[in-house]
């Protein structure tokens, strides 16, 4: 039998029966990653594997370094085919991470491939995965419609012009591509280079002339705008932890003055300055009916010699192990307290903080939008079988599973969708064993529902993407 | 079959016979809840289920908000039954969450119910309930009886009179009452207003004249030894973690009497008041043979806006992360050093802190008292299947779980008691998997006192309340 | 069929046949442990189950304490046999607690023993026990041999003459003892009477007059080339957490001058002198191709009494919760930024620090040594079944299981060769259970060097001990 087979993941009848005849079918809501809309818009040829499947993977980059890679097969100047033969030889080395699971079931869903990928079967696979992207269906958006996903909702700057998406908007693909509107570099005011340089993007993506507090958070609001008549719901901020002291306006334009007198702010100013920005952001959202995320606690950019060298999201990244508590619940509190609480996504990175996030959302669910806060789904080191068991579980005994919006790939890569696929698995697999185990009604009546929601339906309700 | 059955939660021939056995028979000793004692003094009868049920459970009331019901029928205004019906609505929405397995537990029980709850089936289960409740039997005193509970500890303040402790004493019913002393409010020197009116109070309880820090501490010891003298041998404190600064008489003292003039603590005075009583405490209970207990790390009143409305346990409290290990280490040492160390039972909330906790207890057991320093049962959120697991696990990996004092309900419902059935089926299935593991020996006379101790026995023979 | 059987463990066919085919006949390497070489040196022979069993061993005299057995029969003055009574009456206690598994693992590898210990087998196993530890083959170096021991690697002060090593290399033993570089003492400025009597010692072993700080660093060099002479290529630390705060020579140099003059350092000063050290320590390992082992979290003596009594290592210890992160983080990046990073093994006591320990590691994997920096084997209280499970998942998850150095004793006890066994049968267990629910791919060409690797394979070629 193939390593991907028909039932992979599915260890119990009904398992096997919850995902075939009520997960496997719901179509893909993919309302977080990091595709390039330039890609979708120019409806992207990849030329080969290591153009879809490794340019810009910083997984595969980590795990073949751990195998002792060489630097040069791995982001350096070695041949495609040659990078290629070396992430095949590091395959079998990664067995039990993630990789081996993905690699085999992308391989299955682009290419009908069932070989397991190791430096023998490499050659043929490369020719044999080449000879397919060469066809219609490979391309950006042949991909996009073979997954059924009805709506992409990419990563965006608010300087960005959005150019690629109005492109797309305009043209007849099927599947809908938002904006999503990650501020991360309006809070830099500890690194004046790099915010003035920002502010003047800013500024004439705006076109407002910014000389003052006042019209920094106004081009921000315009921008907003831009991203909200372009059919962007949700916005995105990467956050060591939350930003929750005291600013006044005053103190807060104080900074921002000092920053763009080329002045770093202090530590302290500068966690009052983001502390006043969050705010305004969480009021945006909260005006406009779009969902916030937050992802907290990743420590980037470790290794300071790769970093200078390769620059960040080159694999150096990894899990911190700050508080995130005190801040997160004061943060959402501060907004609840104006009404200003906009729909929220939270998604942890240090799985020992499940439970504590799994709770604190349960503190704002204010009984108008069912799940209004959101647990979000295994991030970046948890989006495997594992840590998605732990996410659900602790979702699940802490609050309402069935209110989940489930999955999204976060992903660079247009080999990423059958993640979904893995996480439905993962999902109808834990229902499956409660049901055989008697904790849940074997009852379909009650699963499928709850299936349903978490694959799309949930999403498609609560996001507000106007998407069926 | 229906699904609350005889072997529910039981997935191996071991676990049924252990359970069967071994564990349905025993009596529960409540060691720690919030029953109200006046409901049992006055043999409370319940109208219907949204009194028995609804009326003071924030579990349910956080999972009804999550689904999207409006305040109003969660704690508002509606009528009993419209909340029900409401409830019933939720219910399928809380699949895989604890609530789900102990509603049916509860209506079978109770009730004899077998049906799934929701809406359909609401409107005939709120009647049958309701003729049910109308019997002897499941009044507060038939309850107690019925689920063989031989005595119960309630959660008291120092300056509660015990009245109807004293009633339930002198009456003839066949289960023990005990109060539980919790001075928790003796702590708040950085809030003068909620301090002073509380010392009032303990002046007029104690009959002593709190004209300084040392009749404070005298008034704190007569009523210690007014709940001594009504049976009770359990203190209980609720922090966010513990106290263990130095701190002697004379800064008590001159804490004390700013607080008494109106002066609020500053955060660091408040520690370290708290860290000279909370040795003081302890040295009242390891003089009487007592035993203290901890409840560590919740997060409580997160929502200020609905605090402000509804006030304090009311479904917005969660999980903090904040450092718990040296202060707890420092805590029992210091009361080690003096010889003073009582028996104890230390709750996390943070399901990350559980082997730090199981490891710590083991520092401090004296080679006297087996089990004296106990790692207690999961608490709260972690009242549910996979935290009882965690829990159980962590403490027989660090410690020994054949010491273990077992469950309580820690409720407010008279409906909880099968919560101790859902723990001791949870405990036999886990050792029942390990014998057909052949992790553990496939043999009863090993096991069956393993399980009669952590049902009863433990308890019985630790916490010394005189019953059999 | 008795409770230590030829499939203890393994769950599986598959399990089984990994475990008999693949693991239980490769070679044991302990790259760490606390053996005493002295008693390798004189082929010690034990008088009882006292002797090898229970002399040293805190974590039987915690099992003991915590079921109250009095101290005098666990480290004061009862006889030796009344001990293992004492011991024999706490085992059935132990049930769940890995002692209960080493325990007959051990009376069975060591004396064909199959009965379960209790109080009423004691006796005899005491007379049979003594009456085989009479033979040659259970003396130190018969155990030796008869686990297949290719190489010990014990725990060693810089200031050790290591004369047993010496004695044991230029025996014909077939095990390879080589010491392990542990200079914890070399931080401990702010105890001053500790250090200089360190400083002391140090000077004699390496013939040095210590008459400056920079002597102080040659003295150290030359005791890491002496045991590097000796084969050692290892070195360790005990540490709270990491290290790795800005320090001048020239402040390191003032902080050492001022605890030769008996002033104690501040605790900011100590953290700055020992970031400074084990800078040192690194850049000494990274010269000679060393491995570098962290052993991280240790909150050590907690029990002031008992440690004023017994002294450290008596069974007062347990897990921290301090932040591990960022401090690790900004240890290794300093060392990786000027090309001074060895190879490391990096043990976190706290297992919910498991996820980002094991992302950590994947930040400074360089590309040339396959598993360069390792996320070492549960350690301590993580030594068994759950917590291995815990830790070969987190690596797995995210990193590569396959480069994993695997086990080691830790021990202090020539009893705990069996714990290999152990952790091999968990290995093979847990990738036995992947391959039945489809997880892995069902192909020894790919399971078996996994399995060797992990056994042996992996250390043997990382470690560069000079072993076959």
């Amino acid at each position: 039998m193939a390593f991907i087979h028909e039932d992979f993941l599915l260890q119990s009848a009904t398992a096997r029966r919850l995902y075939h005849n009520h997960a496997a079918g719901e179509p893909i809501l993919d309302y977080h990653c990091h595709l390039p809309p330039k890609d979708v818009a120019e409806n992207r040829q990849f030329a080969n594997l290591f153009e879809i499947w490794l340019e810009g993977d910083h997984y595969k980059w980590r795990a073949m370094r751990a195998n002792g890679v060489d630097e040069r097969l791995v982001t350096g100047d070695a041949e495609p085919r040659e990078k290629f033969l070396a992430w095949a030889r590091t395959v079998p080395a990664t067995l039990r991470n993630p990789l081996y699971h993905w690699t085999h079931l992308e391989l299955k869903r682009y290419f009908g491939i069932e070989e397991l990928l190791d430096e023998n079967t490499a050659p043929s696979i490369w020719e044999r995965a080449k000879e397919k992207l060469a066809g219609e269906d490979l391309r950006a958006r042949g991909i996009l419609g073979k997954f059924n996903v009805k709506a992409v909702c990419t990563t965006d700057d608010p300087t960005d012009d959005l150019e690629w998406h109005r492109q797309i908007a305009a043209s007849d693909l099927g599947t809908k591509v938002f904006p999503t509107f990650r501020p991360d570099k309006a809070l830099l005011v500890s690194q004046p280079d790099l915010f003035n340089d920002w502010v003047g993007r800013l500024s004439a993506a705006a076109n407002v002339d910014i000389e003052s507090f006042q019209s920094f958070l106004d081009a921000l609001k315009q921008r907003h705008d831009y991203f909200h008549s372009l059919g962007g719901r949700l916005s995105d901020h990467g956050l060591t932890s939350c930003y929750a002291e005291d600013c006044t306006e005053a103190d807060a334009a104080a900074i921002f003055d000092e920053a763009r007198s080329c002045q770093a702010a202090t530590p302290e100013e500068h966690r009052k300055f983001a502390s006043f920005l969050m705010l305004y952001f969480g009021r945006l959202d909260a005006e406009k009916g779009w969902t916030k995320q937050l992802h907290l606690g990743a420590r980037r950019n470790n290794n300071s010699r790769m970093a200078a060298q390769l620059g960040p999201d080159t694999g150096y990244d990894s899990i911190g192990d700050w508080p995130q508590i005190d801040a997160l619940g004061n943060y959402l509190d501060a907004l609840e307290s104006e009404n200003a609480l906009p729909k929220m996504v939270i998604y942890n990175l240090n799985p020992a903080d499940n439970y504590a996030v799994a709770t604190m959302v349960g503190n704002f669910q204010d009984g108008r939008t069912a799940g209004k806060i959101q647990f979000g789904s295994g991030w970046w080191f948890l989006d495997q079988k594992e840590a998605m068991e732990w996410q659900m579980n602790a979702l699940s005994n802490c609050g309402l599973l069935s209110k989940f919006v489930g999955m999204l790939t976060d992903s660079r890569s247009f080999m990423s969708y059958p993640r979904h696929e893995y996480f439905r698995r993962t999902l109808c697999n834990l229902l499956g064993d409660d049901v055989e185990k008697g904790l849940l009604p074997d009852s379909d009546e009650l699963l499928a529902p709850l299936v349903q929601g978490i694959c799309y339906g949930n999403a498609k309700r609560m996001l507000g993407l106007g998407v069926e």
